[in-house]
């Protein structure tokens, strides 16, 4: 899944360790019938799909509206899926009407179509650079608010634009799946996890223990979703109840630094690990505690007293400038890495055939998954029996390429030229291919960091006056789907290669995912841009990455003539910083230091830059439960903490629709849970008094 | 101890029951040696004594004021007693220093003086008789605020008052405790539960569960403190903070139907049992939800419309006054019945004198201690080894009693005169050993309802005209301490007997214990009269008993002329009520119906006629907490559930200590969290943007 956060991954990783304890291999399944590919695409598979894929477009919005960091939710898109088709099929089974077991594979392919149809939902940009070409977005970043940049938000293009996108990287990547998953044997860390996940579903052991495990989402879900019902009876307008509680103080709360009661955050702490929250707590000291009100003291020296505090001539100029900067090294410096890692191992692999095992470096976490020789001639028998033929795969490429070539420039967006789509079509084979085989040694999806780099060069390319920014952030759309679902198909084979699903049904499955995506993430996205100011910095719904993605078009097409005093040194610095703080820990890794493990991420350091600290903090009382959970139950904790932390998430996040109608129902809530300071307190209490 | 609302007993009953069944008897403590009486009484007991007596006097005092409703703080004292002086002790031991190992008759030392000193924080009336001779309570019961019935609070008259009566119980029944500790082998449940607890700490297994006890009640007391101190920032003015969060809605709130989060009334709710948390929610919906609602729609039929909220000839008249009604009938029955049972038992041993085991009757919760005939024995010797002579117990009786008839209606309650405490001194011992007795067989102490009947006959007897009002409540005072110290006392001849103490440094401790709580009681209660509005029915200490007593002196002397419409006929109903279901659970409990633990108590259901039912919340919450721990691990919430309960209640209390220290000083919190209606909210944004 192509995250943009991409350091959620490790959450999966430790998941992989923890189910790798008591795994199943294919000896436990020796006597189980493998169903052939149109067996595996059961109605219930696919119904199963639909439903989960709507929940998880809405949760994942909510969360990329709010602060953009997604956590991985393969554990609980595995989970419930599990969990309704076993459901289905033990009350058939009950009744003696059930035809056919619920199979590992037909698990798979309910997996496998959320999570494309999920990774849609990120890889839209609904909440980045379609967002970004908005004019709720433009009037925040100034300057150039002319009809050339701003781009009208509606359905049908949005929804137009991604069938045109979206499908090309399924196509580019299929027939690279033998190379990349039976020839260089790559890890893909989360695809294996999630494969490990679901044999040990099918397995009795495994049965149990997933019963368990939705038993503790189900209650932790529930109870997420009662506290968010709860919470809405004291919010009836903006500024009150448990979200602006300022439990460090007014002034802190000023300061962005407060304990928002998101029981979202507190799951997406619980997955993430340390280092990730530690990264965000410390992006969020330095630039809101240090940074800030140091740059703040300037203003009249360094940028006018009297601009409004939401322009980017302003303070927010250096937030949204600063986190771009840092954000752009960090991507550098991955790419970089990741282009030396790819050649140095396809090198190698040139010059010693026999090397075929895992060869993720240190860092990597890469699991080497030894299964025998038994196992792995029984997966590679399913994984080829069913082809995907390859001239199939180029016309289906060439096809949709013709039909983006035409429809884009003309239909969607006049800024991009035929021969803008035409070079972007060109590049992004070998992005993907970059991507995807970078993804399986490292698990890192870069694909939104190819989408940055093309928002500069197209920007730059088109130029202002012909609307250069829309068409960089249109170009960003392009290369992020491709690469992106490119990466997201290959993970899936190779969950379908562990699983003995055929790559058929896997392919068919991730088709059937994305379109899915592609109509339902420009609605729900739409049910959130009627119903609340999505945007608006001090809002519930910041969306802080649309700012980010506009203000790096605007430094492509501009070049750095508008950005405030001394922003662009700062820039520059914490540009460099971010190569330099990830150059040390590959340093580290490189000599076996262990303290590698404590150097911060720059990625994560740079989103409290914009948003603030609340839902860090948040994310810190998720990481001190699992620490305590940890101390007191470790294996408990391995087993359930992931289970907890979806339900967590799943819950608050599906209080999100019932909320949203209320909101688009003009139904506001009967209390304001409000929070005023003494002398305020005197005033209103002799108002109201 | 003394306890208004009898219920709290069965929480100890438990405890003793855990204990009970890894009970060590005299055989695990026969190489140990037994201190004389002079050992016992050490330093470091008396000291740690005197710092639990103003802490636990905090405690009491505080909730007194609040709700009235006294959880058995027994397992603290013991608890908190133990864990001081065996560290005090351990780390002299580790220094090579310590001279004298900590003995358990040190800790029921310690034990006695803690209860005896709180003992007087509740029957020294502050928040009951005391509070209603003030002006400040008269001015809401109204009518009689004529000078002769008001007597201005002050520190002076108050101290000197409780001297000159509470040491008169303790000569009083001194010359009674062979006959009913030794002869007739009462139970008394709470001093036996106590005994049991301080023996078990004094046993190898006993002192590590002990230990461990202490560190959850050291954990909970740590949380509830820095909750309480959370809580404190967000409550600047009246209204605010979470003590008025209105958790089911506005106007539930204003029914007094709340969410507070108190961690005390949380604890509290822990250690009673279900029946009284019932009892509570069943009073506080009947009155709240029916009753009052019913008869505000009467406004202007039955009672002006135009006098005040709080004034005793409006709505509030209908609830103090079927409150007090309930009580009366429910203490009425219980003195009958308690007459009944004293009586029967008398006469069955004076007919079978062979029969001295316990003659609790059934629903007594009498747990039969039998400890074998070596136990006796050495319990026997020790009880008898050190005497208190009867002439030094009649001397010093005849003495008090002299100094109190000269002195208190000359200097401090010239209402009465000196046939009247005559009179009183000459009933006391009667009730005095009608009560010990009685709580000896049920663990019942009754002093407040004799106390209350006290105060009806000697307002009559003075009449309105010349203070029957003051005179009633004075005369209560003089009853209930005289009643409840005799009591107490024996009480802690019981534990002494079981934990081997010398009944002279058990005297001693009472007698050292009363005088903490003669001083320590009276300048508690002025700390909080000073800095807060004390008996305001909307502020945090309404102190209900206040209003309820002086309501008692009111019908004392104006019988029912000052009532409003239909309340008489109201309050007679519920009076026999109270009798009726009292009487339902005693033919239940004669037939031996399981059915008679569903009765609820009418003395519960009374008190939130008056308060209202938001500290019912959190009583409710509280056994929900216990329901929860006894399903998941029925042996650790048995084991630590008291210690964690107590832990809430002492750290949530022990921060009134600072709170009124910051409240005096004008110090107040930075925040006001305020629920406002959407309307208000409206208005108020208006305001402040």
């Amino acid at each position: 899944m192509a995250d943009e956060p991409s350091p959620v991954i490790p959450g999966v990783e430790e998941e992989t360790e923890a189910q790798n304890g008591r795994l199943m291999m294919e000896e436990a399944f020796r006597e189980t019938v493998v169903p052939n590919w149109r067996q595996q695409l059961t109605v219930r598979a696919l119904v199963t799909g639909f439903i989960l894929s709507v929940a998880f477009n809405f949760i994942v919005c909510k969360i990329n509206l709010s602060t953009g960091v997604i956590p991985s939710l393969n554990v609980a898109a595995g989970l419930i899926g599990f969990a309704i088709v076993k459901t289905y099929t033990t009350v058939l089974e009950g009744c003696g009407l059930l035809k056919q077991p619920f199979s590992r594979q037909e698990n798979t392919v309910i997996q496998t179509c959320v999570v494309a149809s999920s990774g849609i939902a990120f890889s839209s940009g609904t909440a980045s650079y379609i967002l970004g070409m908005s004019s709720r977005i433009a009037s925040r970043s100034d300057g150039l608010s002319m009809p050339e940049n701003i781009k009208n938000l509606s359905l049908g293009w949005m929804i137009g634009f991604l069938f045109a996108v979206s499908f090309v990287g399924l196509f580019l990547i299929v027939p690279l799946r033998k190379l990349m998953v039976l020839k260089y044997k790559l890890t893909y860390p989360s695809g294996t996890a999630t494969a490990f996940l679901i044999n040990s579903f099918h397995t009795p052991n495994g049965a149990k223990l997933a019963k368990q495990q939705v038993r503790y989402l189900c209650k932790s879900s529930i109870g997420s979703f009662l506290w968010a019902l709860f919470q809405w009876f004291f919010a009836s307008s903006d500024g009150c109840g448990f979200s602006n509680f300022p439990s460090f103080g007014l002034k802190a709360f000023k300061k962005r630094f407060y304990f928002d009661f998101s029981a979202t955050y507190i799951g997406i702490g619980m997955i993430c690990p340390y280092m990730v929250n530690a990264s965000l707590l410390i992006g969020g000291v330095i630039s809101w505690a240090i940074m800030w009100p140091i740059i703040e003291r300037q203003k009249g020296h360094w940028y006018s007293a009297d601009i409004p505090a939401d322009s980017l001539l302003g303070i927010m100029g250096y937030r949204v400038f600063i986190a771009i900067a840092m954000m752009l090294g960090d991507g550098l410096f991955h790419v970089v890495i990741m282009l030396i890692k790819t050649f140095s191992s396809l090198i190698k692999r040139t010059f010693n055939k026999e090397q075929v095992a895992s060869i993720g470096s240190a860092g990597d976490g890469g699991h080497h998954v030894s299964g025998g020789i038994y196992d792995d001639e029984r997966r590679a028998h399913y994984f080829l029996e069913d082809q995907i033929p390859t001239w199939m795969a180029i016309v289906g490429y060439l096809i949709l390429a013709g039909i983006s070539i035409c429809i884009i420039p003309r239909f969607i967006f006049h800024q991009l030229k035929w021969y803008h789509i035409l070079v972007a079509y060109s590049i992004a084979p070998i992005l993907a291919f970059s991507n995807a085989y970078g993804c399986g040694l490292t698990d890192w999806s870069l694909a939104s960091n190819y989408g940055k780099f093309a928002i500069i060069i197209f920007s730059a390319w088109v130029g202002s006056s012909h609307g250069g920014v829309i068409a960089g952030l249109a170009a960003c759309g392009v290369i992020m789907n491709i690469v992106s679902t490119a990466s997201d198909l290959m993970q899936d084979f190779k969950t379908g290669y562990l699983t003995l699903s055929s790559p058929r049904s896997m392919f068919f499955s991730q088709f059937l995912g994305t379109a899915f995506g592609c109509i339902m993430s420009p609605l729900v996205f739409w049910f959130f841009y009627k119903a609340y100011p999505v945007g608006d910095p001090d809002g519930s719904y910041p969306a802080p990455y649309s700012l980010m993605y506009r203000g790096i078009a605007l430094f492509g097409v501009e070049g750095v003539s508008s950005l405030p005093k001394h922003c662009l040194t700062l820039s520059i610095v914490f540009f460099f910083l971010a190569i330099a703080i990830n150059l040390l820990r590959e340093v580290l890794v490189w000599f076996g230091h262990e303290s590698y493990m404590y150097i911060p991420s720059p990625m994560c350091m740079a989103i409290p830059f914009y948003v603030g600290s609340y839902f860090v903090i948040d994310m810190c009382i998720g990481s001190l439960i699992i620490y305590v959970w940890e101390r007191k139950n470790s294996q408990k904790a391995k087993d359930f903490a992931p289970a907890v932390a979806s339900g967590l998430i799943c819950g608050d996040s599906l209080w999100a629709i019932p909320a949203t109608i209320l909101s688009l129902a003009g139904v506001h809530a009967p209390i304001c849970m409000k929070f005023l300071s003494y002398p305020v307190n005197k005033k209103v209490d002799n108002l109201i008094g």
